[in-house]
């Protein structure tokens, strides 16, 4: 059986759970794939830190560069934040080595330049952990759906916001009480900024943007709003007319048409609306229901017309699953 | 660009269906897979019928055996039922040409014969448009969701029974009068045996039973209840506890088990449980909001957690873009 030998950077949440997943499903995954994954090395900042998760038999190394000179074929980029892992993964890129990432703020920030080092290379650069966590969205815009013209793409792309805005549709508890207790419960960080003000779920609608419309937007370029200002009068008076109030991320082209008269525009080039905003929906809405901590991806497509998928955003194994999913991808074809 | 021949088997609903996405947004699937897909015949029963649907050129015949012994490399059979469709699809595969196939009931009855000739001769047999119609739940199964232990898979799996009991919960009209207004819409077929009795959504849970636990089950040995005899009280009984009767096409694993003590079974050899019956269902579940002539799949895997999906279960465009999904597929990687 082949040996395929994997890199991780970062050993936090999202390489750690990943590493959970290959360390109790391997056989299972070696005889779906016919090949063998071997995790190499994993980049670690503290060596001497013990370490949460399993680490599979590999070196920990504080060094990049051994990585990078190493025979590994496909780098895991896990550590978060644009820098260094938007440098690591063009260096990785550039050197020949596939990547897969769960890195949405790198990807966004540095989306142009990261499919440019990619394509040049003739490697793989797969990234569908990070939007939707384990939810297999963008592996279906850009697999089984791609035959569509897309009009629109609209989510509920941030667990932590969802959360916030279910329980305070639930409990008449204000907005600081509700944050307070899902920092508790880990689902919101300690300083909840990129979640609440809407920037985490910019950055996955840049994303998406991108794969469905073919156009690349800078998530600071998204007009943007987020959840701070949100009262409970405000859920109050959505309640009252049967609707919730949810964090949605959205993209959709500017006139809607059907499939027949559709334009004709092979680059894609109509004019797209975007933005991340709270928007009261009501129960017709396909996600009316993604409640909690729970995200919900919608994509409307000229053929397949509404698709609606739903999902954990976050946490250690589902955004692993979707990492997973990618490491095997490559792998398969390696 | 890259020429690729395909041929269809049938243009009704989903050959015609198929053609069109290719007829219309043939410039930008081009584009997306840097190939040119070319429809080089398409086999009909009545040369002489007018078609409904665009024919891109392709040459019209009735003889199977022509599109055989022709240079296409991907045959879409849209023919429908068992046979000859299988016969067809497995004379395709063992000479070496891919295959797409959207007929559930002759993948159902024949998937070891047809899955190994694909094996024997090299080629991809792809039944993204068998379940589920446009929702892309196969692909996510067979890709990103690889590195899962699936516990669970549960469907709403026909368009027409869910309409069918939407109805009934939503206006007090006895079933017949439904089914009668179903088959006025086109939802419901003149015989709607296989529908109404299960038959269809058991066709559909052995193909997910054999993606999700590598095992195959044939749908005659699949527990079967259908709708047929449900009555106005089932439905008030329900509604009254806040609960919906759906059908639902079900298959778990025995025992259920977290993540960290699953049993490490690498040949997937868990015991599972398998139906096809009526079951009420409280509006915590995924699927509790998957009405009138949608389908729901859920997932549960022991990474992912639960994933579900939700879109059109039919139709020639939703049904459609499942099947161009498969084409594009297979044609980039020639």
């Amino acid at each position: 059986m082949k040996k395929i030998k994997i890199a991780f950077l970062g050993h936090g949440n999202v390489g750690g759970g990943s590493c959970e997943i290959l360390s109790e499903n391997m056989e299972l995954i070696s005889k779906r794939i016919d090949k063998e994954i071997i995790v190499s090395h994993i980049l670690v900042s503290n060596m001497d830190k013990p370490r949460k998760w399993p680490t599979l038999g590999a070196k920990l190394t504080d060094s990049f560069e051994e990585i990078l000179n190493s025979d590994v074929e496909i780098v895991v980029e896990a550590l978060g934040g644009i820098e260094p892992a938007a440098s690591y993964m063009e260096k990785a890129l550039k050197s020949g080595k596939h990547v897969v990432t769960a890195n949405k703020a790198a990807l966004a920030a540095k989306y142009p330049v990261l499919m440019a080092a990619a394509k040049d290379s003739g490697v793989s650069l797969l990234f569908e952990a990070s939007v939707g966590g384990g939810i297999p969205a963008l592996s279906a815009i850009l697999g089984n759906l791609r035959g569509n013209r897309f009009f629109e793409v609209s989510g509920i792309l941030n667990g932590t916001t969802n959360y916030i805005l279910t329980k305070l549709g639930n409990e008449r508890l204000a907005y600081e009480d509700v944050l307070k207790r899902a920092q508790e419960l880990c689902f919101a960080e300690a300083d909840p900024t990129a979640d609440v003000e809407g920037i985490d779920a910019a950055n996955k609608l840049s994303i998406l943007i991108s794969l469905c419309f073919d156009k690349y937007v800078h998530p600071e370029d998204i007009p943007r709003k987020g959840i701070s200002d949100i009262t409970l009068d405000d859920i109050e008076a959505a309640k009252s007319q049967g609707k919730k109030i949810k964090l949605l991320g959205t993209a959709r082209v500017k006139e809607s048409f059907e499939l027949t008269d559709a334009p004709k525009s092979a680059n894609n080039s109509l004019e797209i609306d975007y933005f991340v905003e709270p928007v009261a929906i009501d129960e017709t809405h396909p996600l009316f229901n993604v409640d909690n901590e729970y995200n919900g991806i919608l994509i409307r497509g000229d053929a397949v017309e509404d698709v609606m998928m739903y999902g954990k955003g976050a946490g250690p194994l589902p955004t692993g699953s979707a990492v997973v999913g990618d490491i095997l991808k490559i792998a398969e074809n390696l």
